[in-house]
Parts: C-alpha cells; sequence; structure tokens
C-alpha cells in the first residue's frame, strides 16, 4: 500500500514520521491510555495504511522504503498482516526509531510528523535525539493519511451523556472553581488552562461519551481562563438538554462557549493574541499541535500534568464510596466466572474465549453496567506467558485441568471502572507453579499491607511487588500498578507505580499487579484495585496504607502457606474476611446462593504459623511424649 | 560589607546572583560532593563578603539589599556572623531563590551570576524558573567578588602526586583507551569528552592532590579527544617527574599537553572552531562557564553524566580488594574508639570534641592513612538530632552514660576511603531508644541483604531502609546512601540511593544509611559501606546482593532482638562471624589484645528466634512435664 502516501511527498517534507494511532501515549489526535489502546475506527489510520491491526506500533514511510516499529507481542502478527512493502523493525523504543532515521536520511533532511499524535513530552525525545544530528522535525497538522484515506469511517454515532447526580458530589460550575482557584494561586500567573487529554474535559464537565471502545470518553478540548470556558466539540451532537446543563446560551465566566472541534487551533491563536496571556499545559498529555502554537515561550506555562489531572486523582467522599461498591459488584461476577469454570473446565467444554464471553456476561448482568473496560485477557497455559494476549477464534485454547489459567478484566459502571485479575489451577499444579505463584501473592500483599508517609512515591515501593520473586532470580517485565477511577480509562494516570506517576496521597485508587511468566509454559499475575487510607501508627501522623477492594479470594492451591511470614498470613486472613462481609450480603442480596457457598468455602480462614506451631507442639506432647516417658518410668 | 561590592555592579547587570562556593552542588569553579562540601580558602568567597561560613548558602546581591539563603541547619550561625547589611532567608530552595527575583526585580531585567559556580543543571533549573517571568540571567565569568578581594588566599602549596603502583590495576593510558571506546562507540559521533569535575581528571590519570580539605583533588580540566589530551593545570605545579608520568614533551594521541588553567575556555573555544567537532559533557558535573561555549547545539552530545564518572563508578579488582583492606585498618581504629569511650565516659572526662580527635587519632596511626575523610561528626544527646553537627570548642558537650552518642566518621587512606556511622549508649536506654535504634538497624539489614536484578536503581530499593520506621510512624529527612571509592570525596556521585544515581551494578560501593532524629533529645544512625556482589538465586542469573565492608559491631544493648524478622538476625550473626574473621587478624597483628577481646565480646551471636523457641520447649518438657506426667501416673 505504499504507493499511496509516496506520491504525497512534497519536496520540502520527503519522510514522514507516524506515531501511529494505537501507540502508548498517543490515541487519535490524543494521548491516552498505556495498555488500553484503543482507538476509534476513523482513526486507525496505520491499519489502513499497512494492514497491521496490533494495538502498537509506529511507522515512518520514506520516498522508497516503508517501515513499521511493533513489539514482541506484535512481531509474528505485523509479518503476516503486512504485504513485502513494509519492512518491520523490532526494537519499537524511539530510540531504535531515530538511530533508523539518522542512518537513512542525510542531516539538514526534514522528517513530517502530525503533531495531533505526539504529546509535548514524547516529541521533546524524538527531538532531543534527531536535533543534535541535524535531522529536523516538521509538523504537518493536516494528516497526510486523511487526505487520502477514501472511505475513512465518520464519527461514531453515540452523543455524549451527562452523569447522573447520585454519582456526583461537585458539579461541573464546583470543579471549574477548584481549577480556577488554582490558577490564580499559581505563582506564574498563567491567565489559562488547555485541556487536551480526552479524560481531563470529560472530568471537569461530569460528562461521558462513547467515541472510543471500552473508553467513555468524547472528542473534545478544553480552554478554561479565569473569566470563560471554551469547550471544542462536534456541535452537531450537543443535544437541546445538554447546551442548558452547560450554559451554553451566555458569556459570563460560568457559561460554556461551545466552540468547533476542529476549530482549536484558531481559537487557541487567537486567544495568545490577547496581551498579557499565559497558558498552562501539561506536557505529558498536551498534544504538540497545540503546543506548537503557544509562543513566544512567555505565554506558556508547563509542569508535567495540568491541574485538572492532579485534582481528579484524588477521589472525593462520594466517588470512593460509589467506586468501592462498583467493585462489590464487580466481584460477584469475577466469583460467577470461577465457580462455573471449576464445574465447566473438567468437561472439557470450554476454551479461552468462552470463559471471556462468559465473565462479560456477568458483568452485563450487574447493576450500572456499560460493558468491559478493556478486551478480557482470558489466557492458558503459553498463552498466558504473553503478557497481553486476547484470545479471538483461530487462537482460542480450551480449557484444561492440567494448566494454569490467567483472567485479567474489568468492567465499567456508571460508578467505577474496575481491573481485576486472577490465576487459577483446576488440577495438580507443579512445586514451581505453585512456589512462583505464592512469591507473585507475597509481592502484592507486601505492596498492599506497607505503611508510608503521604506523598511517597509509587515508583519508590514498587519493588515490594517484585522482592520475593527477586529473591530466588525470577521478576516481571511490566509496570506494577496504575491508577483507576470513576467511569474513565482503565489506566487512569497520573496514578501508580510508574516513575512518571504522582506521589501518593490519601484518596487515590492504583492496581497492584505482579506477576511471573515462563516462556511457552504458563502465565502467572494477582491484580487488585486498592484505594490509599490514613494509617495509624504508633508514634506518627499523616501515614497512608492500601485497602484492597477488589473482593475475590486467591486460588488456595496455589498457595504455599509456609513461604508466607506471619504478617503476610494475618493480611491474608483480614482480607478474607473482608471479601466475606462486603461480598457475602451482595451475594445474598442477589440471591446466589451457590456462589455464596463457593466465596465462603474459598475464603476460609489459613491456619497462622503462630497457630499451626501450637497445634502441633500439643500434638507431640500428647501422643509422644507419654508413652517415652512411661517407657522410661514402667 | 555589602557597599563593597555596589559600587561594581555595571549598568548591564544590576543584581548578583552567586551561587555560594559552599553549596550543595558547586564548589569553588567546580561542582564537588554533596555533604562533602568543603573548599579552599581561596573560594570562600561568601564568608568573606558576608561573614557567614555555614558550608551552604547562597547570596544575592542587588543595588540596595543583600541576602542570603541557607538551610535550617545554618540559621543561627548565619544571624550571628552577618551585620545588618544582610537579610536571612529561610527557605534555602532554588524556587525559593527565583521566586524571590521575580518578586524584586523588574521584568526584563538581568541576573548576574557566576557560571563558573552552576552547573548546567542548576543552571536549567534557575533559568526555568526564571525565564517564563522574563528575567535574564547573564552570564559573568570574571567573577566580581575577585575583583575587589584583596588579599584573596593563594593557591594551596600542595603539588599534585601520582598513585603509586600497587594500587592501581589500570594506568592512565589503559584509562585513556577505556573513555576513547566510549566516544569512538556512541552513535552521535562526539569526538572528544570535556572533564570539569575535580575527581574526573584526578581518576583518568591516577593522581591526586590536596588543593581541599578532606578531598584529594586538585584545580584541573581535561579535554580528551581521539588523537589529543589536553590536561588543564597550574602548570608550575606540576613537577618534571609528573611531565615524565604524562608523556607531556610530545604530541602524540599518548601525550598529556600541559595548558594553563585559566586558559580553559580560549582553548576550549579553538577547539570548537575546528571542523566536524562534537563535545561530550556530563551536565550534572560541567560548569556552565564551559558548558555556554559549546554552540552551536550539534557541537554539544550531552549526557547526565560524563563516560568518566560511570566507568570510575565501578570498580575494578583492585580497587575492590584495597578498599575491603582498608575498611579493616579503619574498622580497628572505630573499635578503638568505641572501647577508650566505654572505659572513659563514666569517668566524665571526655566531651565530644576530645572523642572527635581520638578516632581522628586512632585512623592517623593506621597504614597508608591519609586524614580523615571528612569532619568527624561527634554528637551526643540533643546535638546528634542535628544531622550535621560537628562539635567545636564552644559547642563540644560532655559525653555521659545519660545519653546516646552518634559518631560518623572516615578516612582517606591512599587505598581508599571509608565512612561509618555508629550510635551508643553507655547507660540504660528507654525503651522508644531502643525501638528506634532497632528499627534503623532493620532498614540498615533489610538493605544489605535484599536481592536485586543487576541494574536496578538504588531509589528505588531504598525504602527498604525506612519501611521499619515507617511502621511506626517514624522516618528521616536525609539520603540513605552515597558511592564512595578509591581515595577521592566520601561523597563519590553518581552511585547511591538518589534519584539521579545511576543504576547498581557489579562491584560499586555505596554507604547504606537509615537514621532517626528526635528533636533536642537524641540521634541515631547507622551507616556502613557495602559493595554490590553477584547473588546466587535459585532460578535467576544477574543478580546482585550488597557486601557489608565496614566491620564493626552494632551496639547490642540498643538492639531489642524480638523486632528483627529470623531474616534480619540470620543477617546480623553471618555479619559478626566475617567481622571476626576480617578484623580479628588484623587486631592480632596489630598486637591489640584489649580491642581484641572487645570486638569477640560485641561480636557473640544473638540467640536466633527458632534457636530460643527450641530451648525453652526442651527446657519445658524436662522440668515441667515429666513430674505432670508422674503426678498423674503415681
Amino acid at each position: 500500500m505504499i504507493y499511496k502516501i509516496k506520491h504525497y511527498l512534497s519536496p520540502n517534507f520527503k519522510y514522514i514520521l507516524r506515531f501511529c494511532p494505537f501507540c502508548r501515549h498517543l490515541i487519535s489526535d490524543h494521548f491516552i491510555f498505556w495498555q488500553s489502546e484503543y482507538i476509534a475506527p476513523r482513526d486507525a489510520r496505520l491499519a489502513w495504511m499497512s494492514g497491521f491491526t496490533g494495538s502498537a506500533g509506529t511507522a515512518v514511510i520514506t520516498q522508497n522504503k516503508a517501515v513499521l516499529w511493533t513489539d514482541s507481542r506484535y512481531w509474528i502478527q505485523a509479518e503476516r498482516q503486512m504485504d513485502c512493502n513494509w519492512e518491520l523493525q523490532r526494537d519499537a523504543s524511539i530510540r531504535s526509531i531515530t538511530n533508523w532515521l539518522i542512518l537513512e536520511i542525510p542531516e539538514g533532511d526534514q522528517v513530517g510528523f502530525d503533531p495531533f499524535l505526539f504529546s509535548v513530552d514524547i516529541f521533546d525525545v524524538y527531538s532531543t535525539n534527531l536535533a543534535p544530528a541535524g535531522r529536523i522535525l516538521k509538523s504537518i497538522p493536516d494528516n497526510l493519511v486523511d487526505k487520502i484515506w477514501t472511505g475513512r469511517p465518520p464519527l461514531p454515532p453515540d452523543n455524549p451523556i451527562r452523569l447522573p447526580d447520585n454519582v456526583i458530589e461537585r458539579t461541573w460550575p464546583m470543579k471549574v472553581d477548584q481549577i480556577r482557584a488554582q490558577i490564580s494561586d499559581n505563582p506564574y500567573k498563567p491567565t489559562a488552562v488547555l485541556l487536551s487529554a480526552l479524560d481531563e474535559t470529560a472530568w471537569l464537565f461530569n460528562l461521558r461519551g462513547n467515541d472510543i471502545p471500552f473508553n467513555p470518553f468524547f472528542y473534545s478540548y478544553t480552554l478554561l481562563s479565569m473569566d470563560e470556558i471554551w469547550l471544542f466539540v462536534h456541535i452537531e451532537r450537543i443535544t437541546e438538554e445538554l447546551k442548558v446543563y452547560l450554559n451554553s446560551s451566555c458569556y459570563h465566566s460560568y457559561c460554556v462557549q461551545l466552540l468547533e472541534y476542529s476549530s482549536v487551533r484558531t481559537y487557541l491563536q487567537s486567544y495568545l493574541q490577547r496581551p498579557n496571556v499565559r497558558v498552562w499545559v501539561g506536557t505529558e498529555y498536551t498534544n504538540q499541535a497545540l503546543y506548537e502554537l503557544i509562543t513566544p515561550e512567555d505565554k506558556r506555562l508547563t509542569s508535567t500534568y495540568s491541574p485538572v489531572l492532579t485534582t481528579k486523582a484524588v477521589k472525593d467522599a462520594t466517588e470512593q464510596r460509589i467506586l468501592k461498591e462498583a467493585h462489590v459488584r464487580d466481584a460477584v461476577a469475577v466469583m460467577q466466572l470461577l465457580m462455573w469454570l471449576e464445574k465447566k473446565v473438567p468437561e472439557g467444554t470450554e476454551n479461552e474465549l468462552t470463559a471471556a464471553h462468559f465473565v462479560d456476561q456477568c458483568r452485563s448482568e450487574q447493576k450500572n453496567s456499560r460493558g468491559p473496560s478493556f478486551e478480557t485477557i482470558s489466557a492458558s497455559g503459553p498463552n498466558a506467558a504473553l503478557a497481553h494476549y486476547s484470545p479471538s477464534n483461530e487462537t482460542a485454547r480450551k480449557l484444561s485441568v492440567d494448566e494454569m489459567y490467567l483472567v485479567d478484566s474489568g468492567g465499567q459502571y456508571l460508578d467505577g471502572t474496575t481491573d481485576i485479575t486472577r490465576t487459577v489451577h483446576w488440577g495438580k499444579p507443579t512445586d514451581f507453579q505453585k512456589e512462583a505463584y505464592t512469591r507473585v501473592l507475597m509481592g502484592n500483599i507486601e505492596i498492599s499491607r506497607t505503611i508510608f508517609p503521604a506523598g511517597t512515591r509509587g515508583v519508590n515501593m514498587e519493588m515490594l511487588g517484585r522482592r520475593a520473586l527477586w529473591e530466588v532470580g525470577l521478576n516481571y517485565g511490566h509496570g506494577t500498578g496504575h491508577g483507576v477511577g470513576n467511569y474513565f480509562g482503565v489506566h487512569e494516570w497520573p496514578v501508580g507505580f510508574q516513575s512518571n506517576n504522582i506521589p501518593f496521597q490519601e484518596g487515590m485508587f492504583t492496581s497492584i499487579e505482579p506477576g511471573y511468566y515462563k516462556e511457552n509454559d504458563f502465565g502467572i499475575r494477582i491484580e487488585d484495585i486498592a484505594v490509599t487510607v490514613p494509617a495509624i501508627t504508633k508514634y506518627g501522623n499523616n501515614y497512608l496504607t492500601f485497602e484492597t477492594v477488589s473482593l475475590v479470594p486467591y486460588d488456595r492451591k496455589l498457595i504455599n502457606t509456609s513461604l508466607l511470614s506471619p504478617e503476610q498470613l494475618h493480611w491474608l486472613n483480614k482480607y478474607y474476611e473482608t471479601i466475606r462481609s462486603m461480598v457475602g450480603p451482595e451475594l445474598e442480596r442477589q440471591a446466589l446462593k451457590e456462589e455464596y457457598d463457593w466465596m465462603m468455602k474459598h475464603t476460609a480462614p489459613f491456619l497462622t504459623a503462630g497457630a499451626s506451631a501450637v497445634i502441633s507442639s500439643v500434638t507431640l506432647l500428647v501422643t509422644v511424649l507419654p508413652s517415652v516417658l512411661l517407657y522410661n518410668l514402667l
């Protein structure tokens, strides 16, 4: 397909670097979430160009080459889907791409790119790599693929909707006040905040959409100043009711002026022409297309994250309550799956796909369900060693009592987003599988139970999730956790355990998800969502710990309790008590008697080391000693 | 004293921002080391200007104000030493300084600074804070203070010396080869490396000096290209023998061309005028005075650290061996101190200063001694709660059996640099003191015994040093460790547990030094040096752990063993075995019989939890049960 683009290259830019719509940091013309790499069909440019449909990749097209970079998950798929016009590069790092460009094109030449598909920070990495070598990045805001894409899918059909009042504590004008207070408190005197990431606008106005699979967002930007609110959307999708809700008929400081989505660059430029304005942007989530307009430098104030993202990261009391409630209902669905599999797998009738469908179905029957929060990862045996595998009709493996099984799934609910992974074995696990599973669980517990000062960064604690594995020379190659929230994308940054995540404060929700993967054999991941809560300590104040809000028991067959410390066993038993007290009533309310019994059986307390030691001593005394003594005496 | 500078301000720069010679990151015209904030008297400009002699501070002088920023350690001292022309600011962060400048001076005005006193990275922080507000930094390479400083002390008298062959594995031409290999392997094709930090040049040529107290360095820069070596020094200090050693009479690629120290900017500019050159600099340790000359951008290649600093961080086999040997001798000196204090303190004759002198004296008697590696911190009772307190004649507190005592000291030896802290109590510690001490020790042990993949960053593990404290709401306000090496500054970055330190590889030496400080009461710190060594794991390869090379027992009176995990107790007993096997023979060799007995007594094994449990069960069986059974039987 390469010719489609080639004839379009002007003499000014002979090369196109196109950070793909499926990429790790950019989605459509917005960055979105790592791992939740979903886009609307109209943004699937890379698939249309190359045939490759994987969820991560970057393409570069020159006058005589077309090259795709993607990571190991997709090497086989890419080779199969792309024709011989395309070349595959297997090191998907930016450094590998820029090194290729430096080798391939002469110094001084320009490399075109669509600035809507680069965040400021990602652009900076490309630029920092290329500039010293004299290769120049050239912004091309009119995407070249779109110009030749006949039959590009239209906008998704659903209009944005407002959240019901019962899931909201702060109305949108209250949120506007919160952000404006931060604008006026900032010593650098910004006059407005620019919101580029889709979840920023959705959060600010308590709106949701359906433009992107699994992600309740709608195409939008916002420019919020002290006296104006500009919302850039496809205006024809805004209903009369929403217009009233947004006060769109006036121009006062609490009136939302609706502006056409495609006019954002024009309006931003007009704002910047006003005297004494300074626009505050978060560099991690603002696209280069808007950022490059904000010149000269003194019109710009940057922080890594916008004040909306840092404010949104801390959930208010209502958000915390309803997100926990969503997890109780979600636990019911996951327990239904696990119980069903326990019965069905020995019959040999199920495969990865039927299991995925079953859990999706169970979730859909729960109150407030809005579908899965990502494509369910249902992986048996060696498939689970591929960290992001999702089954298809061609690949679905039959489930068997001879293999381990990993299911990573989540739901969107009007009140919250869930994400949970359980790994189980229905037959006889090997000692190594038990050891690896137990050490993954120890990692999960060690993070969950740790006490730390408010303001500690996740990245400085995440080794607790790995330490029990490291001890025996095992590890895992992915992150240890990401934020999650109230009906947003399943990876809700900037909360989590990555190096670019913000410090933990009370009221943040994060996944905790250590794992272990043995290539061609099996995969283990244990993932729970937890909320940061105050910890009561003997001497100090302002300490936090985690409270786990995912409420599904682990596979006890896979736990070697002799490896656990007394503190870990204690934590586990307390957690199981919580599952009983939180999910038990919900199962009863839903009249799920069999599931209730299943839950009670799987949350039976483990004997603690102390308790078992006492028992064995007593046994020893009663059974052995008397006879010895008697023998000596008699 | 403020008038001295005021009349000198030209209309072009009405403000002077002078990052002090004692500052955290810059020393003299070189950045040096955190905490080891020592400078030659000729660089003590801030003291001469303001009267303030503390080791950290930044001054700004405008047409009508003179302001000093320093941290809480020095507030009282600064108030006492400075006259009413000076104003003290108590938030010593760069942000506080730049906020003050933004408030104080109008937009568009220039702020002068001496670029020799700013590293590139520190300059960037100032610039990033000031530029958006329209305050412009103006480089003034000719220091304004020096121009008016009559009676400025001359160069220190000692010439640089070469290290003896027995402490060297790599000759300087071998090191030149190592660095040149990295220059030619770099994909960005640098043509030379510029070395700005004093220890870079000292390391490269296996030279040491005596220009700065406690730090064996000499004023120098190096420009190393593939075919030339330019060494900038005060040439009159280079002896004929050194000139021969450095091949200074020729111009081939292994000949060191000696150039006058003050000509570095001129020569660097001349090098940059050659075609197709690109100079590689480490931004964390290169001063802005050289960096600002490297223009345009494509003449410059930056990394956080120069290849010399990253290469130097990994010790070769000889360096490892001799650094461990230095620690054995150093342990003898510290044991002599501790034993002496045990005897003398109850007599009431000693104070902080006599103790400091005693340990300095003990070290000076050890082989290869070159004096202390920093000013000994000898602190009793509340003084130890001041993290960087050093005693003086005025402040020296009498040592008493009623107070805890902290001694943080180290030695320079021709073969290595040491740094160790022990905290002791000669009377009856409180339960809280014991708990705090034990939890600090737990932190030290948890880091020391942890197993981690090669390439793990210290900052991602350092919470292990805090976790036992966090559990009860305690913490400490300083870093957890810094690199150390073979006769260099006692803080040998970029190894350590700070966020800007490089990942751990085999053969790196770092301190591990958690602490706890109760204001106005006592301070605890337990500091050991450890080297990263391969760890044998059950399943994996390329894992590391720490081997502690500081070999002095902890105060067992302060250890509550019931708080320790079995693994921690096991580690402690193994460590004590190592002290016996390593230091025992040295004490015997030095015929220190009393010290040998002291060491044996203080390294007696602790009963492990398992062992004591067994003993008490056996006791129970033997004493109680038979009589009960007999009673029942008879």
